[in-house]
């Protein structure tokens, strides 16, 4: 990592013809891979800027609207740090401190809200078959007001996680396999397990998994998606990374073992997801407020969960992999067994032994965020960030 | 818009002599009219140089406190963008996460929020003779605070909506007027319908309506008020809107016919708020915490206003008025009748016709603010503007 | 107050010797003399900087993060103020809106939360044994991160009031009374009275009373801190005040009489908190989640407390003090007799005559906390600080 280095990615980056400019970020499989490689490119540019304290600022004013309809600790913490590195002032539209409950229409908060505003990064992935709507809605609505001149920019909507897709976590999780294995070439032919994972828990929104099969299927690599009987993804999605994977000269199959899964495996990543058949039940029932139902679902669901606790990412499990020493993932936090409940998707020896990995793996989210923000807004990014290197000026004086 | 029509803002804005440094925007019956003016100035500056990519900062720190003792969208999102676009760090005083209850005095946590304050944004408009009193208190306990060094810098307090008034709201609706009909001279004689509307909701503040009728009756307009009997706004506000007609040299009538209103209005205002009387009983009751007489209240106005279904804004109204073209306004959100309720202010029809336009009046109030807040604070708010001017600095690189 | 006077500070603070460069401000005895003299240099540094209207800002970007586990107004805009003055974005880390209570590790969030993080500022006063306990943990968390090269920078973590010490307020107050008397060697045999006071309420930290009697100890003063029978503060934090005491040659003393502590005071400083065995009852009924019993002891000590109304500072016992004219310190909000209850810890007349000095006293902290995240993150602080000072560039414009 150096200035040197730094001016390399920019130089690739700015050679690279993408679409994105007043463009919205919602899933990876819309984008070109141009789009993609655009995006890895200025993410790394961006944190070597700021390992090397370099400002990264291209803007002196202007709003970032972050939406969480969904809890959030990281993401929320990675959005407020990737628009602070621009120069942005975050800003969150809590919906119970508003007048939406109201009735007013996402047309008319979309253009409301947007003003002076440069990026709207939106979490909504309770409702199955909904979040990735609202996001298009709210895209259509600004792509309106600019066009007639209510909204003097174009800002950008960052999905921030949707029913389908988590493309801040899937592209972070790439930037870690780059890293982790020397180039996106060298991902080719590696075998990637995602998997599901035992959790006391039920409603986990299904887009990691979506997103990583999706997403990893474009680089030559071997995915298996793993889950019991039932418990499957978005039929559309596994249909897209069969497609890719052909494309790519990659591979996606689907099994119901996580051993076969594991096995010979480089990568592995054991996550828990609700089934996408259950996702919509409790989409119908939240939305007729039935209470009564929707405790009867989770009883039921967690009963179902219960048959497979054996879905636990654990030493013996290990050994099968590539070595017995395949990379280890998750997007965090994990259910561990034995530390924050009695049985989850990773036993406390494995999880302790790759704790470090997944922080390193998390902390690209920032840069990742901050890279789809900076090619959506800016019509020469690269340019812009090449002036800031030219500068030298510090982002932390002394 | 260009540098140069934005550098012939700021010099007629430099030559405006006001009296607004080191002071508060409360009410618009308080400024003189250079103040006014120069706010109108000021905003049209900022909004050009927002749209022509002409940084605006005039602070690298400091603090902007927002206090919203009721529920808001549009102002608190106008508020954040008003800061970000001039520099400032946005503060929310959120009062259930402070020690307010403790029974601290309003004297008292107005100078410990300011220390490093350029400026308290405030919107208090739930309690009728009690919203702009609360301003009034902080703006009184700031000055002392200032005078007595306990405070570095004087932070303006700036009313975001109380019992009284809204002047951002009327401000930028003013705005709008102004760039509709082509300058303020053009408004004399022009005629606008400021009419109550149906609404299935009560407990609408009337600051909207006295707002308008207060300002625009000081630009020579022909001010109609209409409302059903008994739904009188402060009458000592009317008296102000007289006033101010006899000054200008326009006009103020009061109708109790919507018709009437719009018979050739030039522009139609239809928006609904509560009686103030009801307020007056619904502030002693809340404050009373007496929940079964408020339940009673609501019902009862509730059945009211349903007398009044026929106070829609729709095509046969709008017909009435000049070549049966007006021009129609809403601060919004707006009760749109099949839209959001079942019977509202406006037809589906009227206000799909007139949506991108009432877009349009709402996107200066961030600049109406920010020309507030710079003209409170800065000594010679048009000369730091030029400076930016000249610099030509963008807001957005690349 | 001048550039000149700045750069004196300055320069006396580049010649200062401290080991707070890449550490935590956890509580003052801690720290060495050192340390404690470069945060009150910064602070009346960047106090001066502010009040001349020069740019303090060091950073361009990154985060601040604050995370309040009890109700705070002043030190939570205190700490927005201190980071907006140097450069940073406040971001609360608000634990109902994340996926804490999801049973993360303390370990994980704290690095979560860091990547591009210069500051955690953290107030957690509500159970003793475990504020200063939780802050320690957040702190080691960071360390590890940044060893293992997670984290690029090493934020640092800010003690906002903890079970054991309230360093922001101790360190406020200290450069309160050395401006109050001149300097810090004025301070020497000086007398302040530490009394508990009337409060018709339970509960209050004990942090505030701990800080006090440990700092100014150290600075030669003789402290005298008096309580009714049963009220104690944490032994060991007596010891280290004894200690204290000893090594500056000041003194300290326990004594059960308010009169007695008020007699001859050079400065008094009356103001409620717990006896640390309720707190840890408390603690203890609060984990377990015991209701009933929680209102049971509440009502016990509310009993007690009401056995000692006359411990209420008032013109009596002022009048015992030096000449009469002791200097009255509080934190604020001070519980004060028919003005926000009944009977508190002093008189409305007392209040009034020093309300002013108390807003002075309180206007310092900005400083202080922006003085400690400077020492804490900046190699080289007071170099930063004079290159701004050189540059002359304002914090506002105009």
């Amino acid at each position: 990592m150096s200035v040197k280095s730094t001016r390399a990615l920019l130089e690739k980056l700015d050679s690279t013809e993408t679409r994105l400019y007043n463009k919205d970020f919602l899933l990876t499989w819309e984008q070109s891979d141009a789009d993609l490689h655009a995006v890895l490119l200025a993410a790394e540019a961006l944190e070597e800027m700021w390992r090397e304290n370099v400002c990264a600022r291209v803007f002196t004013s202007g709003l970032a609207v972050s939406n969480f309809r969904d809890k959030s600790t990281r993401t929320r913490f990675s959005f407020a740090s990737a628009v602070s590195l621009l120069g942005l002032s975050c800003m969150d539209l809590d919906e119970s401190k508003s007048q939406l409950s109201h009735g007013e229409t996402v047309r008319e908060t979309a253009n409301m809200i947007s003003f002076l505003t440069e990026v709207i990064g939106i979490r909504d992935d309770l409702f199955i078959h909904e979040g990735h709507k609202y996001m298009a809605d709210v895209a259509a609505a600004i792509e309106e007001g600019y066009r007639e001149k209510v909204l003097p920019q174009r800002p950008c909507v960052v999905n921030l996680q949707c029913d389908k897709d988590h493309p801040t976590q899937s592209l972070s999780d790439l930037l870690h396999l780059q890293k982790t294995f020397g180039s996106l070439e060298a991902l080719r032919g590696k075998k990637i397990a995602m998997t599901w994972g035992y959790s006391p828990s039920y409603g986990k929104p299904l887009s990691v998994a979506q997103g990583i099969i999706t997403l990893m299927t474009r680089f030559g690599m071997n995915v298996v998606l793993a889950h019991p009987e039932g418990y499957d993804v978005l039929p559309d999605l596994e249909q897209v990374a069969a497609k890719h994977a052909k494309q790519s000269g990659g591979s996606f199959k689907k099994v119901h073992s996580m051993e076969e899964a594991f096995r010979e495996a480089d990568v592995v990543y054991p996550k828990s997801w609700a089934p996408y058949q259950i996702m919509e039940q409790r989409t119908a029932l939240l939305r007729g407020g039935q209470a009564k139902k929707l405790d009867d679902l989770e009883k039921e669901c967690l009963a179902n969960n219960a048959k497979f606790k054996n879905w636990e990412c654990n030493d013996k499990l290990m050994s099968l992999t590539k070595g017995g020493k395949a990379h280890y993932m998750h997007p965090l936090p994990a259910d561990i067994t034995d530390v924050n409940c009695k049985a989850g998707e990773v036993s406390a020896a494995v999880f302790e032994r790759y704790r470090l990995a997944t922080y390193h793996e998390a902390q690209h989210k920032p840069y990742v965020i901050a890279a789809m923000i900076l090619l959506t807004r800016l019509a020469k990014p690269a340019k812009a960030l090449m002036k800031n290197l030219e500068a030298a000026m510090p982002h932390r004086a002394g």
